[in-house]
């Protein structure tokens, strides 16, 4: 899959181009742009006036920006999430960049581009598409390709699968992850089939397809990505498999066991009890599933770690907190 | 509610009486009844001659029983699970009763009363009924009272929660265990209303009748107690949250935001991802219902623990192994 | 129990109101009035003077104060933990309150009403002791009506023990609390003693009663909730087993036997080995206490807990790290 | 200290001596001898008589013994834990001994050795009684002193401290076991001092020998070794903690906090809560000697560890089931 | 790889053929053939004479055999992994086959095939060296080539390695497992590689290679499968790492941060530190090599579990205990 | 050992000396002197100009450091971890010391002493040589002694050994805490072997010598301490295991069973897998050597811990985040 730049993205759909990111700001610039709101205070100085403390924020990271001489009627014009037109001098305070803002405006949600303001996958959307319909295909039995045509083809549910992250944070967590990281684990499926035979081809496909399904209603992903109140408190592994219940239930003469063990590979996909998987793999593809979605997960991990101390990253929560060596040589070779 | 002894419930369905029971038979004496096969083996002996080395059993436990030269047409008139009629006299051998048998035949299902062959509940089942009638009644409402009657109103899936165990082993393995636990949870998330008037009443009584309606699929009873392939799988919170999904599908307009909170009662109930709840408690009423379920648990494993050593038990597998003081005089007193 | 306004309670006894309370202090006004140090030191202004950045505290929050131009001598006057009247301006610094504090000076405990300074139930005194003096009468038994009398019987154990916290943080973290808690864990043992018959009611309620009674040794209370050096290195339960042993060897002819399973109760009651429990429950009575205990102990740091973001709380260290789910509605309903 | 053959103690207390133990019996011949009953059983051979089948053991081992032509007279003229005299031929069946018994009757405790029938210290008690007064001259503070004093003192106390095993099965389980491991880690206490200065010298020497006073109420030891119900349900931690409180009571003006300092000494000498200590060393005396009370009790272990398979002993569960490595060159060299 | 069977094998290289193996023995017939002798105790009938009770085996199963009227000279002259040639009667006891031995000879090794005593890969040994030596032509770069070659190309070890099982029970527990697994790993490693460009390419491989070399110091393999001395005391892990850094020490200039990330691999692959990993994986070759290796024992554990009960297999170990479920459909499929 | 002072220390070897350490500064003093630069940064004040913000250290502590009006070439000529001479006035900014500097340069290495810059031992240098020496000579079989000295005989190495911390933080993270920790370990070994004479004396020494070798790969300690790349992936048990087998492959027909135990010795010492022990200790001698170890440690930790509130340090991440009870009058007496 081709590497692609959110420029070409953006031109390609026509809309309004964002020129300035945070992080290629330089000091003494004046600029005037749009930034996604992150949090915004309003603060009294010492002299008694009122002024704003904010945090603006793009795809590219995030600056803190001062308007002063605001007044209450200001602060209420806008709320966090909602993206504002900015006027503003970019000014160096204790060794960090700072936006002084002169003017500022609320700005509606399709004058802009949002993916602007979240950080997306690097992959080519279209190719991404073509390459999930190509491994749908390698699913041949009826019943399962039935079920999966059910899910996928429903074009509101892909979009928002299409465009859904893999995760709040940790790995893949930009637009198009979810995609990206399902990808990834069904060609890798596709491939360990080949040193398996006894494995349940069409299973395995299904189960690496389906997997993360539940995501798509676990995690809200408009401004920024953060769980929905049923994300938490039901786990995508459980909506994933009741999205396959009940789209299999519609399916004439869905086989029972069938249907049993695909809910099985989405149930116990995470191994580990305390990962929220109710059920522990019991199936050989379930097994399968379960190193392959933690391989795939994990090797991006280190795509996205940053050495922070000679080879050494800080502590990675997603590796129990330990530190990943990562030799500069090779990431300067890359 | 009162206890009934198992005569009197087969006499008030008029079914046939089994009239002799494992756990009172005598050295020495003939006796003609009918028992549950639970392990049939075509042996030779030391003569070179056929024999059956069988395990019988009825509900209230197992003998074993030989029948001397025997043939393997005889072997393969009958198989494990089955009814059987015997005619055999009751010897000891190395300190344990032996039933020597002389005839046998097959019985079919009809003939019999099953609940002879499964321990049972010692609670009268009708007045089990009316008490979780009682208790369904608790739930005001509207939109949970219809959740609880599109449930429990259903005859066929009535009529097999009333009959389920509430486990396979442990506690409440007995016809009518789960009927018996749920009233006993319901009983006290009730009581337990009283002082913690924050609870929402509806939801902690509802999530008390509800919480292991997925043990009528986990569990097979018909004539021993053991789990389906779909309940090793899936697991019974999740096949109940299923449940309740699908039910509050039909009903028109029902809160998605309460729908979402009563599988999460189910989901988490267990309280320990170990113990397969893939969410831990995250509402008030979900704590308190894994503490009342937990609680009546313990009490009934208590119950049917039997000192086996002074006054301890031998280990007990559901307190992590530990053996349980029960004084011997408060035994003797009840 | 009706809840009482700790003004009520002051004027009950007679004792000088403290008119303003952290919570409630604005912008701009000048006040004068009495406040518990936290905290105290002497630093040095860009300017070269000495200035006083104090920490000042009430049982309503607490809040940071500064005397400009302080000397040594000043500094000296005082100590964390003492009482001091001070004569402030209130400003807002970097969005927050601050007193800036013009003149101050010591007082004298006598002057003032402790309980203006800690955190307090809820809950009328009175009608908590009276409420406990109801459950007390509850155990029939005379060896353990004179227990529980020779303990709770002595005024001085008895001041301290109404007026102790349930903990230092967590639940119940304010005065009377521990009251508060045994009362609802006692209560509790009464209602659950109507499902299982079994229990030995006596020692049941016993244990809810006593089941906390080390705490009073354990946390220090006076002008601030902190952990004893005994009740670090011991310990409330084996401090509270003790105390039970000491008084029961001054009753004549107290049975060993039940004086062995009031002091296990009171050990095992937390449950599991790493929250201090030197051995887990092995009698059914002690089994229930747990259970209750942790319940009680739950529903009451639900009802302390507020949510931080949307439906959701902060992390709660008491619930493993987790958020709970605290719907707003019904926040709004109450 | 020198070890002693029993046949020596024997001697020196002019009891009568048992002449054959379990360890030495021979095939063919014919013993009359004295045996403690651990197991008596009265069943029914082929050929319809009664028989006895009992398992006898001393404190060399235990042997399967046959009553053949029994009563149930016989049988219920003794119990387990009784003593007999019996006649008897030693025959090997299924490639181990056997005893076919001719003639039986009970024995009366004072006619018997009780040191005969169960395993002891390999030293001799005297010396080590010596060798334990000598390490209680090591505590030079007069208040420990006289705690000392107070508890090991008492005559009765100090018989059944002296003849306590220190466990009922694992490390030093047998007779004066607890004696024997005592001085171990008070003599290790002592050396250690020497490398440590800044360790309290009386505080450690005292913890060491009081660390598991608790033992002689929680493990009964008259003819076998089990734990009271006393012992399983308080443990020796908290008794341990209770007799030295109970003590010091007694003493005028025992500091306070020198006492607390000795509590957690015995409460936290486990070192993890798994293991029964309700708080974990806080203070230097109480981890040096939580580690030299586990190396004592491993290096004993490994003492009576056999090997079972080449240089490999079986799994042994005071070492989390690992198998431990014993060069058989070592063995031999011995 | 094409399955070869035994027969075949042992005909390639010309050695004599056993005919009869344990698993297709008949009852009645009479047979004369080479066993492993797993097991021979020498016992005492009732009527006083000594046979010999003994376990015989080879690489289908093991059986009980009887030598009725035996010698203790006879005993004597062999030992248990000697292989014997005996004359026997096949018949049935208890259910069961056993041979009644008449005639029995120790057997030299050299006359004998040992792979008929211990089982084997289901792969021809040929086939699976040429996929092995495909493997290392893989790794391109001079340094790990020429480790890999100093390692492999001594055919004393590389004997030892194609000979040698992956387990001493558990998966690959066959003569050729550990070759068979070795290739499994580095095959899925060779695809794995196409997913994620960033890996080192040489690394991942030379490490799939290397991973369990240590196994064949850590394993005896001769005529029984058992861990060696040195293989319990230090463990495959390090012993693997230390070949490694041997080899290394004696080729010219090896990059020593190659080594060190090499001897990571082997040290890091078992992944978590109670599996004996001293150091978890810290690169991203490290990582993924980690989850190949417990791919393919995992699936190739599912190949060797057999259902026990209906669809399910017995508890297995290696899955912490829980049952897999193998639908019998496809197993009669296969 | 007798306690030296590093101004002992210094002159004793001809080194310039140091006159002012950061732990005594005094607000208002004009000094120069040389420090390590622990961090750099070159920041902008809010009149526009650079300023430097430094943290300077010695092996006393650390302290802020401004010099205002800086330049980026001054900021360019010196890195972290060089030594500067500066001229500076010591002020005090919110109640911390700071130095204000005017002047400052870079030092060359061979004009300081080191020593001055990290911590050290308070214990002679050659004190501990020789009283290493000492216990070095009490291993008396040819084998193990010719290792020893095969690896303490080596100068270059030796000289690292004794400059080495124990740790990077925690205890001994000093220079000569290597050696110092070694030396307690070993002559509390030395001690022990008189309680238990079944230990192989020469074995449980030379363990307690080695243990910690690898310690000289794992951590740089030149002007920080920090864990070397070899030290993070491969640990010092492995490394020490390594460098031990390279010795002896060097001594001539070392004996092979005996290198394995002190393999297993380093190997097995930190008691855990989670400790990284890739071996639990399974010798009588590792065993040992593991408490010894903890014991010394943990005595360390004592000794370096503070009281921070009252009698209790912090929390302690070496005893798993518990807080240490350190009596104030015994810290006093001291």
């Amino acid at each position: 899959m081709a590497i692609v730049t959110p420029a070409r993205m953006r031109k390609a759909e026509g809309l309004p181009v964002k020129k300035r990111f945070v992080d290629d700001l330089n000091e003494g610039e004046m600029i005037q742009d749009v930034f996604l709101v992150k949090q915004s205070l309003l603060k009294t100085s010492r002299s008694g006036n009122y002024y704003l403390d904010m945090t603006l924020s793009d795809r590219s990271g995030s600056v803190n920006a001062k308007f002063w001489d605001a007044s209450r009627q200001l602060y209420e014009s806008f709320s966090p999430d909602d993206i504002i037109l900015v006027r503003a001098n970019v000014e160096t305070y204790q060794g960090k960049m700072q936006l002084i803002v002169s003017h500022l405006k609320e700005v509606k949600e399709e004058d802009i581009e949002l993916a602007d303001f979240l950080p997306a996958s690097e992959h080519d959307p279209k190719e991404m598409l073509a390459e999930f319909t190509r491994l749908l295909g390698k699913v041949k039995g009826p019943a399962l390709a039935k079920l999966l045509d059910a899910i996928f083809g429903d074009k509101e549910f892909m979009a928002a699968f299409a465009r859904c992250p893999a995760a709040v944070s940790m790995h893949h967590a930009y637009i198009g992850g979810l995609l990206e990281h399902t990808i990834g684990v069904a060609r890798m499926a596709v491939g360990v089939l080949e040193n398996y035979p006894q494995l349940d081809r069409d299973l395995l496909i299904t189960g690496a397809l389906l997997h993360d399904v539940g995501k798509v209603e676990e995690i809200e992903h408009r401004r920024a990505f953060r769980y929905s109140d049923r994300g938490s408190l039901l786990g995508h592994l459980v909506i994933g498999a009741g999205i396959v219940r009940d789209k299999a239930s519609q399916i004439k003469a869905f086989p029972e066991d069938v249907l049993m063990q695909v809910e099985h590979l989405i149930l116990s996909h995470h191994g580990q009890y305390e990962f929220g998987s109710p059920k522990l793999p019991m199936t050989a593809e379930a097994m399968a599933l379960h190193y392959l979605d933690n391989l795939d997960a994990k090797m991006q991990a280190f795509r996205e770690a940053q050495p922070a101390d000679g080879n050494w990253t800080d502590k990675q929560w997603m590796f129990d907190g330990r530190r990943l060596y990562i030799p500069r040589s090779r990431e300067e070779a890359e």
